[in-house]
């Protein structure tokens, strides 16, 4: 697997652009800089129909994009379109008509079905979509669509919200002697939970692979990825993974669980993590990237919980963002978990590339030098290690701190 | 039922005192004012032998002194002594060997057993009791007991920890004749979440009544009270609420759900509700405080997932504090609580002493006042409502703004 500087218009026939059509509000001389970027839209289309496989927000309020997906992610996908600015979530049935319209658009203008078009939408809860706005700024926004690296890039930009940079990764693969593109673009920020959030993320490959396991490929690689990360414990009503395949690298279709797939998943896997840790480092008003690893847990499942009730901690946030070795807030975090463990067999550690300390071992508290877990702190990327005597479970989760900023953004984000 | 002015030592035969034995860090000359009272022990006696009921944490990891009250509650009662400023949680064998150590000095003071005496903690997780000042602290807090007011306000300021303030409530009902007092006081702040947090309770009450009913009373009222608030999420190692009943009211003792039970009980849910709602309220770093009102959902245990997913979710608490409408987030919120139901069919309504407005009438959004919103949100208390159509299923939950000052809290709270 070799990565590559790319995104979503590295594989072979996809197309993509990013424009500012007007759906978020001008803020060119706001103070705030939220909506630096006033781009809000963007398109991915590929030149051969794609198979297509979703994961979509477990919410029981999904925005109306999402009730779209979810049916028409199984038909041959030729297009994506996305806005960012407002979600279309909580919008009634005019939110669902909207949706069907937009992909319509899109759908006219290359010569294709309403249903074989993808939607999502980003931003603000509750507000109706000006679709003046919306169906202009398709016919315009495809009129750009290119498939250069700035056009990918471009894409990548026009769905942030409060993201502070844009999110892309890119590999290839050899498979059955021919190079196969994988390739992603993801925005996160707040609403960033467990079983996803205002996440979206859009994967394009040129791989030839049937729709069962393109959809089984996909399935786990977002388990422990986007599934694994936590910004604040919202989870949004329009979190959505999208995965186009449009076979045009040329090799022979994957039908089965073989070395190609393998290979195939391994790439997969790596763009999920890589976009989804992205997501976590970039959380609303994040200055840390928390990593937590539980080994040692009675099975798998319980390793996950633990990891993820550890990054979903505000105590715990608060303290990692006031660099303050605060160790008893994981175990509490580790104890209302869901999981059961044995405390007294508990050992924690912090770790950075400063160096690595020990807070409690074996259940007991030891006396450390806060100076050193002080300086451990400081680094930007920190590592909490969590190791039970329960059996071999281990999981990893990824989360960032909680800071005066996240309160800043949140506080005031409609207006 | 007349509500007094009045505390732990309000009704007949219970002592208290509050005082500064040096656990905790002398503040004196500190710039953040969180341990500007440095009061940190009480001690809580009784006359004659108790008849005892508690409710603790369900978190897998319990503090040393929640490990000892769990057992100990079911023995006769002389009294209860707790420190704030160390939570004698996460200290392994030493912990539990102190808590018995604490015990032990308190009932030697009173002539009574170890086993006789209720223990509790709160304040900074994984760091041992300094036993020397604590035991010292146990007999200079002992000399100090009394039953006037001030002594059991005393008291009350003794269990704070990032508390603004202390929390107090009695009544009084006429039982079979004889006038029956119910006080208590309480501790909240941060790691307060459903099923309690760092939370202490201790109620104190002149009536007679059995074992099984006081437990089943207390059960029944945290249920409704102290397991519907949320501060942070974070669900704390100590968390204990405690009632002790030593029947010098002189009321035939209560042995059956009867009239009087029904009387008793009354009293008691409204001192667990006033000092849930009190602890809420004083949430650390907030400036409201947010009822979640749920109406027509499937059954109880639906309405109370999802009023506690409201007051729990950190983006709602964010604009809350930023008084910001964002009635999106309410849904949102409803819409990831496990609980099921028809998002089409859902009103939302936020509420205040300013006045009324709906934003979501029957899973539509209303276009509202935005100004109209911004002066409902300008008062202290907010009440949100939500009317489901999926059955008769109501609860209210309890919750408290995401502030700058929590983060500032949190960041750096063991220095």
């Amino acid at each position: 697997m070799n990565i590559i500087n790319g995104n979503v218009t590295s594989p072979k026939g996809f197309k993509a652009a990013g424009n500012a059509v007007g759906i978020k509000k001008n803020k060119a001389d706001g103070d705030n800089g939220l909506f630096e970027s006033k781009k809000d839209m963007a398109i991915i289309v590929s030149e051969k129909p794609c198979t297509a496989a979703g994961c979509f927000t477990t919410n029981v309020v999904k925005a109306a994009p999402v009730l779209w997906d979810m049916k028409t992610v199984n038909n041959g996908i030729m297009g994506i379109v996305a806005n960012s600015g407002n979600a279309n979530a909580c919008t009634g049935q005019q939110g669902i008509d909207d949706t069907e319209a937009t992909a319509a658009r899109l759908a006219e203008l290359i010569g294709a079905k309403a249903e074989n078009i993808l939607v999502c939408s980003t931003g603000v809860i509750g507000v109706n979509l000006p679709m003046d706005t919306v169906l202009k700024g398709v016919e315009s926004t495809y009129a750009l669509v290119g498939d250069s690296y700035e056009k990918g890039l471009s894409a990548a930009e026009a769905i942030m919200t409060t993201d502070t940079r844009s999110k892309t990764a890119a590999v290839t693969v050899e498979i059955g002697g021919r190079t196969v593109t994988v390739s992603g673009m993801a925005k996160g920020s707040g609403m960033i939970n467990p079983n996803m959030a205002t996440m979206l993320c859009f994967i394009t490959t040129d791989c030839a692979i049937s729709k069962p396991l393109l959809d089984k490929a996909l399935k786990s690689c977002v388990r422990d990825s986007f599934n694994m990360i936590c910004v604040d414990g919202d989870m949004s009503t329009n979190d959505t993974v999208l995965c186009l395949a449009n076979g045009m690298a040329g090799n022979t279709e994957i039908t089965e669980e073989n070395a190609d797939f393998e290979e195939f998943r391994k790439a997969l896997r790596y763009i999920n993590r890589k976009l989804a840790i992205d997501c976590a480092d970039d959380g609303e008003g994040a200055t840390k990237l928390i990593e937590a690893n539980v080994k040692g847990a009675a099975n798998e499942e319980e390793a996950r919980k633990i990891a993820l009730s550890v990054v979903s901690s505000n105590l715990l946030k608060a303290a990692i963002f006031g660099e303050d070795a605060n160790w008893g807030r994981v175990l509490c975090a580790m104890g209302y978990s869901g999981a059961d463990f044995d405390p007294m067999a508990v050992t924690i550690e912090f770790r950075s590339d400063k160096g690595i300390i020990r807070l409690m071992d074996d259940g007991k508290p030891v006396v450390f030098d806060e100076e050193k877990a002080a300086d451990i702190l400081s680094e930007h990327k920190i590592f909490i290690d969590m190791y039970l005597s329960e059996g071999n479970g281990s999981a990893t989760a990824w989360g960032c701190d909680l800071t005066y900023d996240y309160v800043k953004i949140n506080g005031d984000y409609r207006s």
